[in-house]
């Protein structure tokens, strides 16, 4: 049996990448990184900034509650251990540059994209792929824009859309037993070692669109991007139902 | 075996539709309809709008020419003969709101969606699909969204990428011997009796990109869009080409 690797082994070495929520550390271990999770929120590429006070820790904590449910349920994630209250180590990956969403609800650029009224249920969850880049605004692609700008593998993409809808059979009734519905969620893979794939990133309401399940009242970033105040208050009160509740029970 | 419908036994009825460029009219055969030619040109979802003399006629010729050799390649289309300079006797077809785009070289809206440059080579043909929707603006969609709107079948749909592939094998080589590069074209496909699929509108300078081979200098309708000059000329140049050569050989 191999040993898995110990957070106390690791010590934290230079950033790597800052991002718009997140920095990236090295560590002495070149196979794993530190995720540091900051209140720093944008949207619309980043033409909106602001900040969302305690969005930090709610997000490593939901993140590496619902990593962990996802490994058991035969998902390979970067999650290893929390370290702290913002800090999660992770494996290393070189991010692969698309940006899977999984839609079960018609919300957002959907909407926009098909006429159809936000709140349109979706019979089969469907699958979206965007470039991600933040110089072209993170554009939608096909199949064969993957293939043709080499982003992924064949192979590669179809793990990737075929593990975005397992991690949404996970999620979206475990979500819904707190009475939170999975509206829509951005996920990221990325390649380890031996170019085995793992989902990265994080799972958070920075990444999902989560609506109440009795009064559909939004409880995510959408809050923050149309301005409709309570922000705070719908992260602390995803993090209750989806963490607070997980220890207690 | 069946009688080719007859063009001297059709009379032109009412106006049906009234589009950008065409107007189709119902004829005295419930199953045929003229598409008639306009020179109006628009473009940018008709915020840009102007006139290009003898445009219809060019597409008019050029269309049914290229009609002809698809249908003897096998690609059912709706051709079924030419009545005037700008008048086309055609299958009515229940038209697919998808438009079908083939691209075998950079330009347009796919530089903008990837950073890369006009007039960089795709190695392996691409298709993209646009929900057919003026309000919406035309964005792009994938198959799970043909699926979810129920815009074609995905049997519909199978076909009408393995079609556009084939027209796209046809028309690339032919063009090629006539000095045009095909950088890339929009097809529309619709079911007609027994719901069996044909290629519907036109194939034209306005549909297609073509570039000179030798000079690479637009000879379409992107002349008009990005005024450059010379839209008349561009599109004569291309109907001597491919017609008037086909006429002469």
């Amino acid at each position: 049996m191999k040993r898995q690797p110990a957070s106390d082994d690791v010590e934290q070495r230079g950033k790597l990448y800052e991002g718009k929520a997140k920095i990236v550390y090295a560590t002495s271990d070149p196979k794993l990184i530190i995720q540091y999770f900051k209140d720093d929120a944008t949207a619309f590429n980043a033409l909106k900034k602001g900040t969302i006070v305690g969005k930090g820790v709610v997000n490593n904590r939901m993140s590496a509650t619902l990593f962990q449910r996802l490994a058991k349920a035969g998902v390979p994630t970067h999650y290893v251990a929390t370290l702290s209250e913002r800090e999660m180590l992770c494996r290393r990956l070189d991010i692969i540059k698309i940006e899977t969403i999984v839609r079960n609800v018609v919300a957002g650029s959907l909407a926009k994209r098909t006429g159809l009224e936000e709140g349109t249920p979706i019979r089969q969850p469907i699958v979206e792929l965007y470039y991600k880049s933040d110089s072209l605004g993170d554009p939608m692609i096909n199949d064969d824009h993957v293939r043709m700008m080499a982003l992924a593998t064949p192979a590669e993409l179809a793990w990737m859309k075929r593990t975005a809808l397992k991690i949404n059979a996970v999620l979206r009734p475990h979500m819904l037993k707190h009475d939170l519905i999975l509206v829509d969620f951005k996920l990221e893979f990325g390649r380890g070692a031996g170019r085995k794939l793992y989902l990265g990133d994080e799972i958070s309401p920075d990444t999902c669109r989560l609506w109440d399940r009795a009064t559909r009242e939004k409880l995510d970033k959408d809050r923050f991007r149309r301005d409709l105040g309570g922000v705070e208050d719908a992260y602390q009160e995803v993090y209750r139902r989806l963490v607070g509740d997980a220890a207690g029970a």
